[in-house]
């Protein structure tokens, strides 16, 4: 491909901002142009984040002055709304906060904490999982909201059980995440090593943020609560539900359903969630316990791919009208 | 106090074993005399478990032999139900393998995978679970059954509330434990570092040994699935229990039941495995989803201490007569 | 013992602090009456650090009103020497930082960065690295200079070595620490368990601020370079050292020199830290390389107990005129 | 390019195995034909090895029926020799193995114990470390020697400084792996997640048999010890070498050397092992400690990646013509 096409990525020092940086370094058609961070304008990204090697020089976001043909957005919740809809009259926006993720916008002062200031932007964005939305409404849009990693693992083990009929009751979603999902600026005690190491806890056991956004597409009420993996990346939901179905029909239903879909794989057992380190893959399990009539499902992903950065490139390269696969790995790095 | 009394350990290099000479070796009371183990037998304690201080020459084990007034088995399963008996005769047995959790013994085939070799033996050692059960069971005992590590966690959490009333449905219980407690002998690849660090998965997503344990005592059926964590130690046992009671609720049924409780402590956030790291203490904690109607506990144990060695050590105290506290951490090393 | 002595804690929730208190719940001649915090002043010690079950109620530091029978100063750099003088006419003083490590206290500006405000203080401190030092001068103290945990693992290998005439030439000494050394206040993002996780690094790899403390007790020179382990606790120091000593002259001139010493052991195979986690244990090893005629010395610590708090409590013990083992475990917490 | 070349692993479930099938998964011109494994053959490589999701069927090593342009030889030591030569007559071979790292043949008995088979095989195996060899000698090659770990993240930084004149004496290399550098198929107790979680240890403290594969390229003797790190993959090695040269200097000599690799990076602060987690980097820092007139160097690589497959791939990149860089990472996986 002669032409490349260029990317902007704005908080580019974060966790999902880095990582959207170094699955871009081996992407075969686009390319990091602008990388922005309020702190560390100025300085070289390479020397920014150590273990990233792009030359590029941090700047200061500037909206006016932003051109790309993509932009990913990895502010914090509560910058995106107030940028993406004029960024997107010129640019595809790939927005990796929470800031589009619910179309019921009156659910953002319970849940977030802010008042959304874009209630009624038209058309608005679509929901990029693509694996479970009309990947046409991706392609189509201008702005791809960009799922929650706990909604991610979560939904790509539910959805097809749902619409096979195969789920009833309230499912438990019992899911553990890798540190990195708190992101990097966190300053509290509690995120040291010396505090974690070696150790593991629930955190926020009920009204956790991710909930409304799996109910979004869930259709109905779940039971959620996420605990603190002693690792950087990582997530697993074991996902309890009430089902008369086997454990057969499980498989049989994710297997037609996810066919043609690179990304989503089945296993005879239970997935770790270093398999997919590193990769765009999630891997599900199911298993059915007869004494009690309930399904069990294992979804993994790396929180920070196909629960952020990755998801983003899938987001991006389908926004764009590239190979949905280009650039990203599928095989983890293990061990 | 002038008289010291004996202690054997029989097995002393595995996890549990050598962690109950660990806690003797700061007992005021009860001295390690003999230890045991097949493979090491002529090498000293300190030589073949660098981490352990004591002199004491590891031996065979020989039951004939053995005097003592106290007898710690922590063999594999199926090897205490054959030598606890005729042990029982002249001494203290606390046997920390799973042979004689289950008094219905019919269950040992289907579960553990073998006949159980003395289904008659009268009167039927002690469940050693003390807060729990009648403690003058465990004082007038001759031999006690040490409780699995998850049934000890879970339990702790759920029989106050079933006791209370304020359960209902099946609890789903996911649980957590770091790789200690697949023991010391593992030599498949799955429990190398390389394949675990970083990493977390779900195994015997059904039909875990410890459900028909947990069910004999909480009295009704139980979803269980259990997870590796990537840790030595440490277990954190999440249930998810429809309920109509208040988070203030649980709080005032395990407050009232817990008063003198040396070792259960309730706590206003969620606590972390590493915070009972060496101690005997278990920590609970509860929360309340009123949108979907189910209590939340958290329970974390030391699953070689409060889950094992620990527990042991504390059955030995109420059989000897000794204080239940004596020689037993309350406090976590930490960080 | 009827009556048990009291003991008060200046900075209860750091991390030395802390495993002060810890160790002294196990105490059975000593027992914490005081703990203080300027931050957390009001809250009882479990409260603020989960993981310790004591109720004393946290309180602000004040050097008037403070009555005990001993007193540890577990404060930043700085402090102890504005407040020690006077509080050692009252009680005795153990402190754990290093404002009275140091006899020239000409070194002070240009290794701490501050002048010392008590630089004639007569009689000096006197230094409490048990084992090293005329414990004479420790029992007769007002003021113990807790050593530094690198100093401590590095000297204990080191100087019989030196005694003995066994090295030549500057010792290399390239040591890894646990992040709890760098204390529980850390608010910078390297500290974070996401940047550390799985990964190692050298820092300071120059000038780090033990070095004229190793060197007072050597008696010349050393090269010296820390590294940091993703892990709470635990020092190893790796010690190349050219020398005409066999590796068996080696062992000789420890085993004689350690002969008595209940916390100092050597083995025949190189320790891993985990082995002394929790304990006031020091582990050595050595090896000799006739290739190129150096002693090859390992030397592991729990860089929190031995390398702090435990020799704290050690040297209280010998200013109380207690046994010096007295509430110290020597048996490691594995796995 | 429209013809793709084939390559075959032979021992693809190793962890070097595996690692050349996850690099070639993402390699433009070559593509993984043929893996063989003779405990798992017949097993889809993506069964075998959950993280890769390539779905070559796994086959026995039959060294007669091999086509393919070039073959991975990731076997235990001893293997290659006894195919390498004939297997080299019909295509590109890289050993992973240590099997032609030594050109002093003699070696062999006394550091592997084991008698060479081909001792005479001429021409000799080139040795694939590119940034420090002539790069003809690889491209020309049949077979190439890919280094061992320890010796590329020692070698990268000493011998631009070596060769500059700018070292004197014996160099201390005091060097950390993860434990990946011990292969995947250890039973040993020792590496299990339980024993090595948070922990650290010295082992083969002299004697190491990656010494003369070491000295051969420096040129003199060398004091080396390795450790083993809690974690799955990286190398650090730290080395202390009597010198003259500042600071600057050692910085201005790697600059020169390195300027145009596209491995290897200088950096301004120590870099830590997981900044090249998954790349085919080696990150470079220098130190000059004037009060003992030591340089103190700092070389990071992922040993299964620049210390094993990637710089593999990057020999075969080399040895087929193609893009030195094709198929490899420059950027970590972080956190």
């Amino acid at each position: 491909m002669e032409t490349r096409l260029t990317a902007t990525v704005v908080g580019a020092t974060g966790y999902t901002g880095a990582e959207v940086c170094r699955l871009l370094s081996n992407h075969p058609f686009v390319e990091l142009t602008v990388a922005t961070s309020e702190r560390q304008a100025g300085t070289p990204l390479f020397a920014a984040c150590p273990w990233l090697t792009s030359e590029v020089v941090l700047s200061r976001f500037d909206p006016e002055l932003l051109t790309a043909d993509v932009v990913f957005l990895c502010q914090a919740n509560g910058m995106a709304m107030k940028v993406a809809p004029a960024l997107s009259k010129r640019m595809k926006v790939v927005d990796l906060s929470a800031d589009f993720r619910l179309k019921d916008t009156t659910l953002y002062p319970e849940w977030y904490g802010f008042e959304h200031t874009s209630p009624g932007l038209s058309p608005w964005p679509a929901y990029g999982l693509p694996e479970l939305v009309d990947r046409g409404s991706i392609t189509a849009a201008q702005i791809v909201a960009n799922p929650g990693c706990y909604v991610t693992a979560s939904l790509l083990a539910l959805v097809p059980l749902m619409k096979g009929g195969l789920v009833s009751g309230v499912p438990v979603i019992d899911a553990k995440s890798g540190v990195s999902g708190a992101g990097r600026s966190r300053s509290e005690t509690e995120y040291l090593l010396g505090e974690l190491h070696g150790s593991f806890k629930a955190y926020k056991t009920t009204g956790h943020r991710h909930i409304p956004e799996i109910e979004q597409l869930f259709g109905g009420p779940v039971r959620f609560t996420p605990h603190l993996l002693p690792v950087s990346r990582g997530i697993c939901a074991t996902i309890h539900v009430a089902s008369s179905a086997s454990k057969g029909a499980v498989y049989d239903c994710w297997t037609r359903f996810y066919a043609d879909e690179p990304f989503v794989r089945t296993q005879g057992a239970p997935p770790s969630t270093k398999q997919v380190h590193g990769s765009n893959t999630c891997a599900l399990y199911a298993d059915f316990d007869e004494r009690t009539g309930h399904a069990v499902l294992v979804s993994v992903i790396d929180n920070l791919v196909k629960g952020a950065a990755g998801q983003a490139v899938q987001n991006m390269n389908l926004m764009l009208g590239l190979p949905e696969v280009a650039g990203l790995p599928t095989d983890g790095v293990w061990p």
